[in-house]
């Protein structure tokens, strides 16, 4: 099964909420080991994150070895479609189901590439923990490639990337994520003899404001600008004659690649510290910045979009996180895939026009690698 | 039953947690009935607070008319009193029991007190529900006692106000209360996202700090300064990649005479709205500040503690409220009891001796206004 439609229509219909593991993952690997392809599957994990179910696909060929990076999880379909979510039909232009555009549209159409360019080096990176903690999702598969020597040259990474059409944007890189926990304490005590205890709102507030204050930086050529966000203050206190005993906030930065993760970590704790020197300051690293530098990549797959579209895609660094943070260590990375205006909706569908000019996209940029 | 001792065993005999009602004051209604007291017996209120039980005696006689306020309700136990929380025991100089000093050690003292002066005008407020929300306590008894032409001259409430030794505090007044709500609102969003999103943190940070900065008053001759302290914050968010829909704090103020409680929310809903122009602010006020100018009463109360103990009180506002928050609409009210080091706590007990002391201080005031 090649066709793109089809293939896409099976693995919808194949259930798959996250962890996904099973059926969904025989669905695949059906269509993968008639093209040449070996496929390894691995079930990691224990719960309640899993356990999941990661495919390692690899072929080889000749050229640069191009990674195709993805999932077949899905998040849950909510109440109220039109149709059943996991009954894939075509009504008019469009597929509907869900995971149609995030992302087993993708999956079947890099497959339905693979099965048109078939002496292309090629793999694929196929998760179940994406839209999960990805605990043991991509960063797994990324240490099972390790243990068998597969080392990609390029990775496309086929996440539902277009905004008004296909074609028009691909991502080129990723802001990084930190989220950091301030704990202010002080000594619980009664409203009415507050010199027998020591409210830490007040110093608090100030060390707030400190690091509310914080300059980041303007962005660059790639990125917008780095951005802070005090996300949450919380006492737990309840009680309305109690002077509580702490005082705790969570900061959430989103920042681009002139920032360091640990380094922002340093700079909140700094500004806490000036005013709550005996605070709490813990961080932790969601993810870095990464850039894949306009270049080589970037251009293949804009070449192979413009081929096709006649549209030359922007290069953007928008929006939140992918599993390409993790796969930036391996080999550049680029992004690119359908539509993403439906994408973790109701009624979620794809253009089954967009799912034909994809899988075209995505062989343009198997020949283009593998000359 | 009119000594002091075994009348004090009998009321912690009955079990009587907020809101009390039925036994205790069974046992106190026996007691003064022989003395010529009317009693009348309310129960008050609906679940979760009630039905609570109130009493009023009153007996006509010379002089003016002094009420005494006070409580039969107790705090629960808790665990691991040496004997039983509700089987009073004389154990050395001390008799053990849960309310022996808050308050049914001075509930008997006034009886006994009101048996050696049969002569004098006087009344017993007594509540089930003082140690609880009060909502069916001694506001409702005023509405009896309104409905009744019941009108006190003079009002001692009996709670234990004696800090290291018996008679050296008594209180002429309280602090007042007032609790206000902060909420400043904003619009919800994806840290990603913070263009389509308004974090109010940042203006909640600077309403607070306002707020914090409010100087309000240096105290006076009877009073502590006011205070204000912010004892809570809170977003409600417990995601690490969302900006919070709103911000809310609350805010306690203990005030003394110099303020009142409506005028102090007026003002910390300035101080918001200068930095947060649509923030909610809402204010409670639980009791204005009250004093009873030291004066005819307090040197009365003060003269027979002196006639006894050879000591002349300290005139104290200070602590936490009472139910002479309630009383001081009806006349000038003072406060004097036991000491209140055991009061709330494991092995709650009085000195017998000051009991006997406790109920010759109180026929001392008896006799001072009957005259
Ligand atoms: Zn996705
Ligand atoms: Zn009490």
């Amino acid at each position: 099964m090649h066709d793109v439609v089809e293939l896409t229509k099976a693995l919808i219909a194949a259930e798959s909420i996250t962890p996904a593991r099973g059926p969904v993952f025989d669905v695949l690997e059906a269509a993968l080991v008639p093209l040449g392809f070996h496929v390894t599957r691995f079930v990691e994990g224990e719960a309640p994150d899993g356990p999941v179910e990661n495919l390692l696909a690899t072929r080889a060929g000749t050229g640069r070895h191009l990674a195709f990076a993805g999932h077949l999880d899905v998040v849950p379909p909510g109440e109220g479609w039109t149709a059943g979510a996991f009954a894939p039909e075509v009504r008019g232009d469009l597929l509907y189901g869900r995971g149609a555009v995030d992302m087993k549209g993708a999956v079947a159409a890099f497959a339905a590439a693979a099965a048109r360019v078939p002496g292309a080096t090629a793999s694929l990176l196929i998760t179940g923990d994406e839209e999960g903690p990805a605990t043991f999702g991509t960063p797994r598969l990324i240490e099972r490639m390790a243990e068998r020597g597969v080392k990609p040259d390029l990775c496309l990474v086929g996440e539902p990337t277009s905004a008004h059409r296909l074609g028009d944007t691909i991502k080129i890189g990723r802001r990084g994520s930190v989220v950091i926990r301030i704990e202010v304490p002080g000594k619980q005590g009664h409203v009415a003899y507050p010199h027998l205890a020591d409210n830490p709102i007040p110093r608090f507030l100030r060390a707030l404001a400190a690091v509310d204050a914080i300059e980041l930086d303007q962005g660059n050529a790639w990125f917008q600008p780095s951005n802070l966000e005090i996300i949450d203050v919380h006492t737990g206190n309840t009680a309305s004659n109690v002077i509580p005993g702490a005082a705790t906030a969570r900061v959430s930065i989103r920042f681009n690649d002139l920032q360091r993760g640990p380094d922002l970590i340093d700079r909140v704790r700094a500004a806490v510290h000036m005013h709550a020197p005996e605070a709490v300051v813990e961080g932790r690293v969601f993810g870095d910045a990464f850039l894949t530098h306009p270049g080589q990549l970037s251009t293949l797959v804009a070449d192979a979009i413009e081929a096709r579209l006649g549209i030359r895609p922007e290069l953007s660094t928008s929006g939140g996180t992918s599993d390409a943070r993790f796969l930036v260590k391996l080999c550049p990375v680029v992004e690119f895939g359908l539509l993403n205006a439906t994408m973790h909706k109701l009624d979620e569908a794809v253009a089954v026009a967009d799912l034909h000019a994809l899988a075209d996209i995505y062989a343009g940029v198997l020949e283009r690698v593998s000359v």
